[in-house]
């Protein structure tokens, strides 16, 4: 075992050194090319550290080159060990803001807190009335059974309803191809169920969606970054990581891709669906901010009628985050196959609030919904860019619509201290680093233009620019 | 790579088909002892079947001594390939009825169904008007918000009435040791994601709760039954195994076991602790038939106070299966850890449900329900062992209360074709093998006293015992 002195007193986190040290011995070559290093697992007994602590550590000991994982093995020391590529020196390193000190803070429940990290649209804009009003009709409904067990697909009209509207967007799925779960996490859950073991290469956006990040750590697989351009993502990272590589899956945004809030282009997903043809790996494609786009858009689903593309999306960004109701569009075989790991995983449906959102998107209020949320958006998006261009930050690339905005810190190259500072500010930012597979650090922040009309916030935002340039 | 014939189109279920001809080259000599089996995907793609199939074809190969399986590594042939001990013969391996037939079966919505083999109270013994009539409350609170997303550890004032609860059993825990889950399922998923890898060794009852065998199946580990006797656990038994084996975790009913309908004594309890504590296992106590019990009980986690119990509880059998409200209570550290595990695969709770079981525990209308479904329950029973005696079926053992008569079918060894014939005359019985670890043949059946009363049911089981004697 190694031999390592881990305080869980420090100010550093624990996994922080526990990166240092397997570094210093691989520089140092005490631990030489080609050495295995203890199992996860036996390390986290060892040093009475959680297992996550030791995932993230390997990984991200991953991703700058100095371990690598084979499948089914474990980790061993690179046979090359390079100097580190994406994190930056010991500070960095250092840094502790991640994914889910992101989480604790947006569950803060202060009402004067700016929510500008935000993932969500405020609560105000979404149709509570409406929501409310549509469960006070479900109680009154014979067909409504709030005491008896849902299904395990999920309720049939729902689904009915869900392939019109997949129609709508191109996208051909029966409703036997199709699968409600409780929100796109648990999609995404059922499909890593499915597909992945500890070891495996899993594509994600670089940046992308933070929680999903957490999620696969804990599947224990590798991750690459594929990096993210204004068209999607980039195709040429993602051959040279595939001649390297044979991943399971690509996780990818098509539609307001969270954080870049850009659009994937024709071309682009025809590169990608090529790809993934060649070498043989399912795309799960989340389109979770797609019934917000203000334009017709692009989703690999459309091209590839779900062949190899898994398609996920959920209504917790437009009706409610509290009725957890998602769906996954598939092959036949793996809707079959997906029902099975949700009957083992949660047994069934929670049906009565699939029937709340069936009842909202039949009887024409969600079309409206929409059209209100979509004007508001580009309203507040107007407001935000020339709030942005006030206090000299950079929107890079120019928002396609939605909730976001990402905005490049002129002379930072690490915005996780300013999103520290800011929550003494009571103010919520969502740091770049929080978006990378590595929690490398980024220079950009991702604002939600829902909350950045407040005058503090722009105050706030002039002094940090003022005092990086 | 194993060359084995699969045929999908054989009347003879593909695990079957793989069970005989792996068991067949091992008795041959082909495989020999020390050998190691393709690793489950590999074998899954080459034969173009599914990974499920395969994890529980090499399971059953594990339990009737052919294979081994070593942790993290893989499968291999058994160094003393022994006869099978639990399966019997050739019959045996090609019976087809499994758990994911009963889920579907259960499912089946005919009303005129008699669901003799399902695992919830009828749901018209259920308070759906109490239900209705609280949602409906629900809609007129301030501190509803229908539209937003939920707190990841679960709503506090839930979780503060959960501690009141559990100390009336006995049971210490504070709000911080309580995670609310997605009813039982979502808390079991939680703790094998947390605590298990791939070739662990986790105990489980014998018979136990069939939906989780399947869910651990899906971890691809190796399950032990520990056989039930009217006492709880068999501690001798359970010894025998440790001597051999280091599990990681044991999943047990203790109260109104599922399906035996017996409790676990104090002496047992005992026992099993200490064994837990010597061989440094833990044990996660389903309690999810508990507030049924019409007397005072002993639990694990009532003598252990959560140090190596860790207690999951639902209200799908009292107040609603389709609201998905359960919870964990566990130490302090493993309840955040817990958490990050919730946040990370399903993102958040959804509080409207919390809300409204708060509510109905909060305003003495579940006392009173318990009461009412003890009392009903009662009386089932006695009409329900009445009509067994009638058509010849003996309880074994005696049911403490509850919803459940585990009752032997003199004659038969294997009631897994009387399930299936009963599914002609359409009445749902849950035969004894879906409730063995490995499916091994039972000459058992769970009958649900809720749905006993009818003649039709009565009329079947006379004719099947005449049959076999």
């Amino acid at each position: 075992m190694l031999q390592l002195t881990l305080s869980a007193d420090s100010p550093t986190p624990l996994v922080d050194q526990i990166v240092t040290a397997v570094r210093t011995r691989i520089d140092d070559r005490i631990l030489r090319p080609g050495a295995r290093l203890p199992p996860i697992r036996q390390f986290a007994e060892h040093h009475g550290v959680s297992r996550f602590t030791v995932v993230e550590a390997y990984d991200r000991l991953v991703a700058v080159g100095y371990l690598q994982s084979r499948r089914g093995s474990g980790f061993y020391v690179a046979s090359r060990a390079q100097p580190a590529r994406a994190i930056g020196g010991a500070d960095a390193i250092e840094r502790a803001i991640d994914a889910s000190w992101l989480m604790r803070e947006m569950a803060n429940g202060d009402p004067e807190r700016i929510l500008a990290g935000s993932g969500s649209l405020p609560a105000a804009w979404l149709d509570e009335a409406g929501v409310l009003r549509a469960l006070r009709g479900l109680t009154r409904r014979a067909d409504v059974r709030p005491v008896s067990y849902g299904s395990a697909q999920g309720y049939a009209p729902l689904r009915a309803q869900l392939q019109v509207r997949l129609a709508e967007i191109g996208i051909g799925a029966t409703p036997e191809q199709i699968v409600l779960t409780y929100g796109v996490h648990q999609a995404l859950d059922i499909v890593c169920r499915y597909f992945l073991k500890p070891g495996d290469c899993v594509l994600v956006d670089d940046p992308g969606y933070w929680n999903l990040f957490g999620n696969l750590r804990l599947y224990g697989v590798a991750l690459m970054g594929v990096p993210r351009t204004p068209d999607g993502p980039d195709t040429a990272a993602l051959e040279a990581i595939l001649a390297e590589h044979q991943p399971r899956l690509f996780f990818t945004h098509s539609v307001l891709h969270n954080p870049t809030a850009c659009n994937l282009s024709p071309a682009v997903a025809f590169r990608v669906l090529q790809l993934a043809e060649k070498h043989d790996f399912m795309i799960v494609e989340d389109d979770i901010y797609g019934d917000l786009a203000p334009d017709a858009a692009t989703r690999l689903a459309g091209l590839d009628q779900l062949n190899r593309v898994i398609y996920t999306s959920s209504f917790s960004k437009t009706i409610s985050g509290n009725l957890r109701v998602g769906f996954l569009a598939c092959r036949p075989d793996l809707a079959h196959l997906f029902t099975d790991v949700k009957i083992v995983s949660m047994m069934s449906s929670a049906e009565l609030a699939e029937q709340l959102v069936h009842q909202l998107l039949t009887d024409g209020h969600y079309r409206k919904l929409l059209d209100r949320l979509k004007g508001r958006l580009a309203e507040s998006t107007g407001q935000a860019l020339r709030m942005l261009e006030r206090v000299g930050l950079k929107p890079e690339p120019e928002p396609r619509g939605g909730p976001f905005v990402w905005a490049r810190v002129p002379g930072l190259t690490d915005t996780a201290e300013l999103a520290r500072r800011a929550t003494r500010d009571n103010i919520l930012l969502a740091p770049g680093n929080v978006f990378r597979p590595q929690n490398q650090p980024s220079g950009f922040l991702r604002l939600n233009v829902g909350f950045c009309a407040e005058p503090r916030l722009e105050r706030f935002l002039a002094a940090a620019v003022a005092d990086e340039t």
